[in-house]
């Protein structure tokens, strides 16, 4: 194993290495297996990943998931042989020799050869003392095939070598492996549930959002319904943080990127920003963050301790260029709003400014159904002391920031763990991690302890004594990006969103046109009431109509016919609820504007 | 005359020819002046304007106002020599030799020789026949400069020659000119209380906007305070459209070239449009307008006619590049978000489609507390059937969309005018004529009828026979870009917003220290009910603090002593109305929250 994946592995807990094992033999075992039905096959690549592992080959023959369960029989043959996994290190020069034939084997080799490393590989040896595969690898491995007991292969798809589309393309299978086979098939079944929940699809069926060829690659426009669930989700956050005390700004999304060199960004983000524009004697450019917006703000006029905290928010748009072959529907796009907020606070003030901006994200993430501990929790990233290069040099700074991060979650009790070496380079910060419906675990958003953008800006304030002092600024956001959120609130609840966010909340269905004078009062009152109600009198069956509203999820369905228009009631099918209540009309009215105002879950 | 400027002079209504000729001889006179006062001046031009005249000449000296009252009599001197404005026109060459020792002059009559025309030159010649100047001018002129009663010179700035900062900077003198004193005065008063309202001073002031070198240039950045003025704006609008049954969509404010190419907006904005930006093998750019991103929208489904008509809005960001010594404020920005929306109907809808735009703009004037036929009033901008370079040929559709807007204006009585050859390439619009507080008429924003682009992008619809049909689209905004509505909002109310749009709504203030607790109570009891207050415990006197909230012209100061706190009410000094008035604490509550729902007046 190399210095640098060593590092990387003993840093997982025991049961993470352990499943790394699993999957990276499991890779081998699919790699020799695949080389005893494709003889002709070349090995290009194929490591573990966070939910399994893949195999990258070059073979001119397709190969299609039909053929799987024949793969999967060859891989547990050489499982039931018990070979040993046996380690050595050879000469780059034997290593030439041993992969010959393989151009891939021999770029990487040209590599190792060129830093006058030693080559690592790994042999699979059966009892008897045949070689059944060998391969160019830093490992770690198990001991023995056999240990593998649970595994499936996935998926197959194209991928470029070395992921540049200026190479060859290659074939891809993904498989998965677990220590037994309850755990895989839970995993199968959480990969099902996902894929019936992919928010790409969901925002299709339901219309929620489209992409454009002429428009471009990773930027969404939301439809009507889209742009409803964002509406909701923007006045949430902005009510929620004036409620709170934060300020609300607007400033403009692009700037000169002399402002991004004067923050410090330009080296960390230009391969991910948008080419400079050239205006008169300005080079602008589009932000990749709020940071610096907010300071000059800050800046343009002078400040008292008494004022701090300041807290700035607001939804700020911000552009990053991703690789075409990352965009992902909503989640990773090339555009995306943040709801975003700097505190500006005195050194004494940032423990209770941290703590009230967790009061914030639990409450938000409250209010979306999410359980802290279960479907989020916290990573405590931090800096590196020997890391001069990423990290600003200041090492007292460093302690005292991490520690403050610290101290809040442990006094919270917070459910947190700690991550080394994922600090921001301006300083250490708390990553909301989220769990999603495939089990797997992502950064959703960031609160950031920053000693450093201050200094560099220059910013000041007036202390208690009328003398000149620095504030900190803790960058946070309280539900981050709304595209992502979207993305996420989607697949979270299967495009069923509770009233207060759902499209169309209601939807009045005439038994037939001699109701449709009471549909339509009835319509109308709901409509004067703000409820995003629709009326469906179309000439199609009863049934057909109400299913329709039901695939639209719906939250609503309000069928009347001559006993509610007679006693001016309405017969509701509730989403939640099975069949169907007849009430009042104002009873409904009070009870589903209840339901919104509160943000009740569905 | 040349015959564009005579086309464009014949075009004015006799009173504005009047003003013309009164300001362009204006301008002779006060050249003349210049040129008796320092004889080495240069003359370079000097035109008449809407509101006036200026002059710029090229001269060694500084020029200060110290010396207007000094210039004004010599122009007078020459007013009351009667002198003769006398027309000629003569060869290049002899134009040429009169002109010899003017680089300016000989430099406008290279161009004219290269066109091959005659030079039309204006001889100032008095009774006894000498002549007291002569200049290059197409005119027209009055017959004798003692026609001019009543003029005043206003400002001296710098001008670069053919505006282009590569050239010589030059002086350039602003003056004006009117029939009588008593419409010079008016409008000296005018420009007084122009002045005093300037968005730009007064967003200073009351900290609603500022600009950073760092960020750049026409690229406001909003305060907490202007931010809020702009999110009320935007929920009004947004929630005023939802209740008319527009749709509300988001589109991201970039796409490719391409897309623009199609929409044939591209070779009419380029030179206004920011550099295309390459990212992988895509050129985007950012949008100057929506239009092309809602079609997109539009076209990612089918459509019925019984959908029809579909009214899509979006708070739209756009960019334009501005030279930039025309930005100014608020007003003219590089970037602005318009209250943008396109409707697609029938032909057969349109007329009614409009007339609900009207209704629209007409209900939010109202809310600003714009009063028709005085504050604003219509101008119906159509094509011209012989300009097809700028015009889509189809004179048939011309004729239609034509009349339809006219109708619609005659049928409303809505009180308009008519400008040939102001049409969009796409259709004729309304323009919505706003006056400025100087008296200066300006189109806020318009009303479109456009059947080009449902052709370009080859929009449809099924009609009820089930046939393929092509909508028309109605482009169409209802309060403007908020950037220049905000401008223009500063200005009418001098900052002094209704309670609805104040940034602060009510501020508490404590006569002592012992009153502290109870004003803290009043601040929470506002603050919950959702009114933007704020509390001024500062170490001051009484008298100073209610004064800076005067200056800031919050709508309520609530001053709270023994008595208040005894009785549990409140002191109000309310911005509108003289004196103070006691009432209970949930009286005023009422009242405000009351006044802020109905978006009254102040």
């Amino acid at each position: 194993m190399s210095k640098k994946l060593d590092e990387k592995f003993s840093k997982l807990d025991s049961s993470a290495q352990v499943l790394l094992k699993l999957r990276h033999t499991s890779e081998h075992v699919l790699h020799a297996a695949m080389q005893n039905l494709f003889p002709q096959l070349k090995k290009a690549m194929g490591p573990a990943t966070d939910e399994g592992f893949y195999f990258d080959f070059d073979l001119d023959q397709k190969i299609s998931e039909d053929l799987f369960p024949e793969i999967e029989k060859e891989m547990q043959k050489i499982i039931n042989t018990k070979a040993k996994m046996v380690h050595e290190n050879i000469t780059p020069e034997a290593a030439k020799k041993l992969f010959s034939k393989n151009p891939y084997k021999l770029e990487w080799l040209s590599d190792i050869q060129k830093r006058g490393e030693s080559v690592s590989i790994f042999r699979m040896i059966d009892p008897s003392g045949d070689e059944i595969d060998v391969d160019l690898c830093s490992g770690p491995h198990l001991d023995s095939v056999d240990q593998i007991k649970a595994f499936k292969l996935l998926t197959v798809a194209g991928a470029y070598w070395h992921g540049d589309e200026k190479n060859k393309m290659l074939t891809r299978i993904y498989g998965t492996c677990w220590p037994t086979q309850r755990e895989l098939d839970e995993y199968l079944n959480r990969l099902e549930e996902a894929k019936r929940r992919d928010h790409r699809i969901i925002g299709k069926d339901l219309n929620l959002f489209v992409f454009s060829d002429l428009v471009g690659k990773g930027l969404p426009l939301l439809t009507s319904k889209g742009a409803t669930i964002r509406r909701e989700l923007e006045r949430f956050v902005v009510d929620e943080e004036l409620k709170r005390g934060y300020q609300h700004v607007v400033t403009p999304p692009l700037a000169k990127t002399e402002l991004y060199k004067t923050s410090g960004h330009y080296p960390y983000y230009k391969d991910t920003m948008y080419p400079v524009m050239k205006v008169d004697e300005e080079e602008l450019i589009l932000r990749p963050m709020t940071c610096p917006h907010h300071f000059m703000l800050y800046k343009s006029s002078g400040h008292s301790y008494k004022e701090l905290p300041i807290r700035m928010a607001e939804l700020s748009p911000q552009f990053r260029y991703e690789k075409s072959g990352e965009l992902t529907g909503l989640m990773r796009v090339r555009m995306f709003s943040l709801a975003d907020a700097h505190i500006f606070a005195t050194k004494d003030q940032a423990k209770q400014v941290i703590s009230e901006v967790l009061d914030l994200i639990q409450f938000a993430n409250e209010i979306f159904g999410m359980t802290k501990g279960e479907d989020y929790r916290y990573r405590l990233s931090l800096g590196d002391r020997k890391d001069d290069k990423k990290y600003f040099k200041d090492d007292a700074a460093w302690d005292l920031a991490e520690d403050v991060l610290r101290e809040v979650l442990t006094e919270r009790h917070e459910p947190f763990f700690e991550a080394p070496g994922e600090a921001a380079f301006y300083g250490p910060k708390i990553d909301v991690q989220v769990k999603k419906i495939s089990g797997h675990e992502e950064t959703a958003f960031t609160v950031q302890y920053d000693f450093v953008m201050p200094k560099r800006f220059d910013l000041k304030y007036t202390d208690n004594e009328g003398k000149e002092a620095q504030p900190i600024v803790i960058h946070r956001s309280s539900i981050g990006a709304f595209e992502r959120t979207m993305a996420f609130l989607i697949e979270k609840y299967a495009g069923a969103f509770p009233t207060w966010l759902s499209p169309i909340q209601a939807i009045v269905i005439p038994i037939s046109d001699k109701h449709l004078d009471y549909a339509n009062g009835l319509y109308d009152q709901l409509k004067k009431q703000g409820i995003r109600v629709e009326l469906n009198d179309k000439n199609e069956p009863l049934n057909a109509r109400i299913r329709d509203a039901e695939m639209q999820k719906i939250p609503y369905i309000l069928v009347v016919g001559d006993r509610e228009a007679e006693q001016n009631t309405v017969s509701v099918r509730s989403r939640s609820q099975k069949g169907q209540n007849v009430v009042p009309v104002s009873e409904f009215v009070e009870k589903i504007k209840s339901e919104i105002f509160n943000k009740a879950l569905a």
